[in-house]
């Protein structure tokens, strides 16, 4: 059994991303709207920001409290969308429960949608067209995976969770890959039967201990994508690690699997939008 | 066994939106483009013509040979977008090889986009946003399903094929009706065993006799979209109906089955972008 160590992929990104930004003139910028007063999406911000000041980039962060309009977002969306020195936009999910999160996130003009949460975005990937940013932790998946050299071509996968932020992208992704992909959520009735049939096992649902050693076959690759705290406030995955690893063939912990690669592609992608505006190759 | 009938739900769709139609003073005003001499895109697009004249539509052919330069028909549609007089526009596809199909279906305005294949309505579908029309043959299929009280949610479903006209959509609306979805194709490696796990198979390939009695699991629903011929000349679809209908719980016939409920749907589409131009209740 292989641990898949994201964090080291991810360092190994950084640290490339790092040497690359030294050498330009102008450095990527990237702006994030906090709208939301839950503690972990401060958390979230905090770490995104420090990661992009320390690979020389410049952040701003525009905090709202919960009295905000919806009209002062999107107004100051506009103003960024025509700032020449922000090359990328993030709205931290979720917002306040009054804010239209469709509406917000689809002001930022694709080009600037370092999430690619917009609708535009999400279109080219599902056409499988080209779009300016791949939503960062269905991105880090496919690379942590690719970085064992684990084939998707071919192979059963089922994706766990159907959020328009890693599931369905991320389904669409593998598709692409030419990986026979099942969609799996809360409404599946046989989600073991699913599961051990399956090459790979993605699960991103925030639900502890969901997938258990008996849900998968010999050998399966086993990512986990959820992140929730467990009685004594460790951090904790969907996947029951210490029974599973025994029966894997690769997995990913929980933490330091997919949560510091989606860092990473999230600074792959600003620096990746400052490309494209500045009409730069990689 | 049943057999889905389609020709009799897509006469049914027709009458009722003849009655609509014949109420309106303003007629919906379809613009088809036919950029293709192959004589099946020809008939097709004859045939919706027809239908749409038929229920008392506009309709209008704008034919091109194989000299025709993109800029020409970009030049169309961007004619076409501001003409208030129409109310859909749809290119037929595929279109001549030197034509880039991304660009010209993207020109059409969203809301003009009676078949859902821009960027921005496969977005709206990808993201369960919504889209101004969803393409003609997932909506079709589904709507068959349905007439049946065929339940979706927590269901099974294989869907064979992964193109951006039917496939995917067909994928990503069954998902929203919280059916378990696994998207195969021609990079699958097992797909008997995929389909003997599926309480419906919809088989989208155009290859013919795909589909036998031995891939499906007794009282499966079988949901055939292929079009292809077989060596007489008769046209048939993926599936050996024959043998498959014996096992079968439902099954749609080729023809009869989803090829008029495209068509339906297709006029469903026209009709339903009148109103949202003209601000009207369905």
């Amino acid at each position: 059994m292989t641990v898949l160590d994201g964090k080291k992929l991810a360092n190994k990104i950084i640290d490339g991303l790092k040497q690359k930004i030294q050498k330009l003139d102008i450095k990527p910028s990237i702006a994030v709207i906090l709208a939301n007063d839950n503690p972990a999406s401060k958390i979230y911000v905090k770490n995104k920001e420090k990661k992009a000041l320390e690979l020389g980039c410049n952040s701003y962060i525009y905090s709202f409290d919960e009295n905000v309009k919806e009209d002062e977002i999107i107004s100051l969306i506009e103003k960024l969308n025509k700032d020449k020195n922000i090359n990328a936009i993030l709205a931290q999910l979720p917002l306040f429960k009054h804010l239209d999160e469709q509406k917000i996130l689809n002001t930022i003009e694709p080009v600037k949608d370092v999430d690619g949460f917009t609708i535009y975005n999400t279109g080219c990937l599902a056409q499988n067209a080209k779009p300016y940013s791949i939503p960062c932790t269905p991105k880090g998946i496919i690379k942590l995976l690719k970085e064992y050299n684990i084939k998707l071509d071919g192979k059963n996968i089922v994706v766990i969770g159907r959020s328009n932020i890693v599931g369905k992208p991320l389904s669409l992704l593998l598709l692409n890959e030419n990986a026979t992909v099942t969609m799996a959520h809360s409404k599946t009735k046989n989600l073991k039967e699913v599961c051990l049939k399956a090459d790979i096992i993605i699960s991103a649902t925030g639900q502890k201990n969901l997938i258990k050693a008996d849900m998968i076959k010999k050998d399966a690759i086993v990512v986990d994508v959820g992140i929730s705290r467990n009685s004594d406030n460790k951090i904790t995955g969907d996947v029951d690690f210490e029974n599973v690893k025994n029966k894997a063939s690769y997995i990913t912990p929980v933490p330091g699997g997919i949560g510091p690669m989606t860092i990473a592609c999230l600074i792959e992608n600003t620096y990746e939008l400052f490309l494209k505006q500045n009409c730069l190759e990689k």
